[in-house]
């Protein structure tokens, strides 16, 4: 029996069971992100309430803070946090790209300043790799090279030629120190160019992992690319492995993914959004602080069955929200959790039924219709 | 059968029954506070399940936002927040007080302008009581005069003189409209001055109220002084009606107040401290913040039943407070809180032992003692 197990499908669109240490995860899955040890504002009880499998932790946050020599003392973070389901984690990668004060890529790793306080890193992939075990991580993410968009051809050969060369780093690594349980995945770069996307995967297959991940989208290009590029990079990769496109996005990207035979998702932006006042319905996205809202008695979407939408009225959840009462956040954050895992419920569904096309196009008459 | 019923006393401290419409508080009782409709970063279920009996609602708040056509349509603020234990809301006097940006008291009422968009408005004693009566509150307070500290004898004076005329005209108010189950409580003012403190009693007890409050304390003056104070005001309330002391205090305070026979509370402080990172214990009061914590695997009290002590370790308390991450206020009000409600009924059981004097020995012992 392989780590990961298709059990229908649906078109393009898979039905699995990914399975790790601590757990199955059924896929399409999505990954709630819990950046620093924490999904904001959430308990561990509440996400498991909400459906959660599986969350993602952020290697470098972590290991910025509290350190490594903190979660050391716990065992790892499922004791820290206190969540014992299983966890993604980053390789830090993107975020030394994205949050770093300045950093420098070097054939041996990425050296960084702190966004925090800026003191000065150094992360290798052997480094991503020791910080991850440490960490206790169930999927472990090789290190990649992120590039800004637009990037010329040279500069994205150039980047998916280190990330291939670091990823044979990470699983030799990985070789050397044996094996504790978790599972590698790969990442595929090659920026917005289809064959160097092609050249990518091909590296990583050659190594040989777990699961594959698609990179490098959600930086800035056009959605109609993102989708277009993650159309191209999936039959890149292995079939009957995982495959998870990194760091995306909104419902409507996840059923056009999972469509395209995406098993896995990981994105801020449900727990972000809810901080600001977005709410995800069936109906499309909602503001929360609309005035209209504020003598409406009624829940969000009354179909819906999360903590928010079974116990508080839209008016309440309109007054938190511009009170800036804590519980906003929370509330919201788990209406938009609870809205993300039950789409990939339902697509689940879709797929065991094998009416993800229909699935599909219910989904988009909903999300233009007008809010009831 | 009256409203309330004392059952045992220790010393001066007495053990009490307070019955409300929605349910009977058990006193001496602390009530959280829950400004704008919500005690911050806690849901009702959490408020439950740390021992919360009661809770405070702010009228001056909730009037302004999000304003009483909005909570009328939920019948009132229980339905509106989802708590359906017992609220007590205050008048607006202090906020008015000590929360408008310009406010000016004639005999009719305070006129003041909204912190919040600087909209002027009118509360006079019977808007204070319409105002409470469409929130629903279980028990009202009568519209009251706060003075700063140190205030002249003339300016005492004149605000407790009408204080009382206003308790007078919240009483007919309410004789007028008829009795709709709540409870009504006068408030005693007089500043620093214990004949004043008598005048102003005499006058509430005169009017006739369904419990007492003193207010005009924790206003600045030195923490002996508002000991002494209330020390000579609280036995000029009846003592067969419930004694609350408005907007104290400390731990300490709590237990030197209950040792003088007062039997409700309100305060700020562990809601607010817990934001700012400062945890109550048995063993004083504790910084999260403190780097002594950064890899401190064990609970903050070992012997603490609440949420956070039960499943979180200092270090991660720490880590989460110094990321800022929103489950650290949650987790902080709900320890603070836990021990705040814990200490009452700690001293409940104190007092129906008759052993009052020695649980107060043993607090300040163990408040010295270092947190192990």
């Amino acid at each position: 029996m392989g780590i990961f197990q298709i059990e229908a499908t649906s078109g393009r669109a898979r039905l699995g069971a990914l399975t790790t240490r601590r757990g199955v995860v059924r896929t399409p899955a999505f990954m709630p992100v819990g950046t620093a040890g924490s999904v904001k504002s959430l308990s561990p009880e509440e996400l498991t309430q909400i459906g959660a499998q599986i969350i993602l932790g952020n290697t470098y946050h972590l290991y910025l803070r509290p350190g490594c020599e903190v979660i050391d003392r716990f065992g790892g973070l499922h004791d820290f946090m206190n969540w014992q389901g299983p966890i993604l984690t980053d390789s830090g990668g993107f975020q030394v790209f994205s949050l770093a004060k300045l950093f420098k890529i070097t054939e041996e790793g990425a050296t960084f300043q702190s966004h925090i306080d800026g003191s000065s890193h150094l992360l290798t992939p052997e480094r991503s790799m020791e910080i991850q075990r440490s960490l206790g991580s169930d999927i472990v993410m090789c290190l990649d090279q992120c590039i800004q968009y637009p990037a010329d051809r040279q500069t994205a050969a150039a980047a998916l030629e280190r990330t291939t060369a670091w990823a044979r780093r990470c699983r030799q690594h990985r070789d050397e120190k044996g094996p504790d349980g978790s599972l590698l995945f790969g990442i595929a770069q090659g920026g917005m160019y289809p064959d160097l996307r092609a050249e990518s995967s091909a590296g990583l297959i050659d190594i040989g992992f777990d699961g594959y991940a698609v990179g490098g989208l959600s930086v800035g290009e056009p959605k109609e690319m993102m989708l277009e590029m993650a159309d191209a990079a999936l039959p890149m990769l292995p079939e009957d492995a995982p495959r998870y496109v990194m760091g995306v996005g909104a419902p409507a990207d996840l059923v056009e993914l999972a469509g395209m035979g995406a098993d896995m998702f990981d994105c801020v932006m449900p727990t972000r959004n809810a901080r600001n006042g977005q709410l995800f319905t069936r109906f499309g996205p909602v503001n929360i602080a609309n005035a209209r809202f504020r003598q409406d008695t009624g829940p969000l979407d009354p179909e819906c069955g999360c903590y928010a939408c079974r116990n508080y009225s839209r008016a309440y959840l309109r007054h938190l929200y511009t009170s800036r009462e804590l519980l906003s956040y929370r509330l919201n954050t788990i209406h938009n959790l609870y809205y993300y895992l039950r789409l990939m419920t339902d697509m689940r569904g879709a797929i065991a039924e094998g009416r993800f096309d229909t699935f599909k196009k219910d989904f988009y008459i909903n999300q233009t219709a007008e809010l009831p």
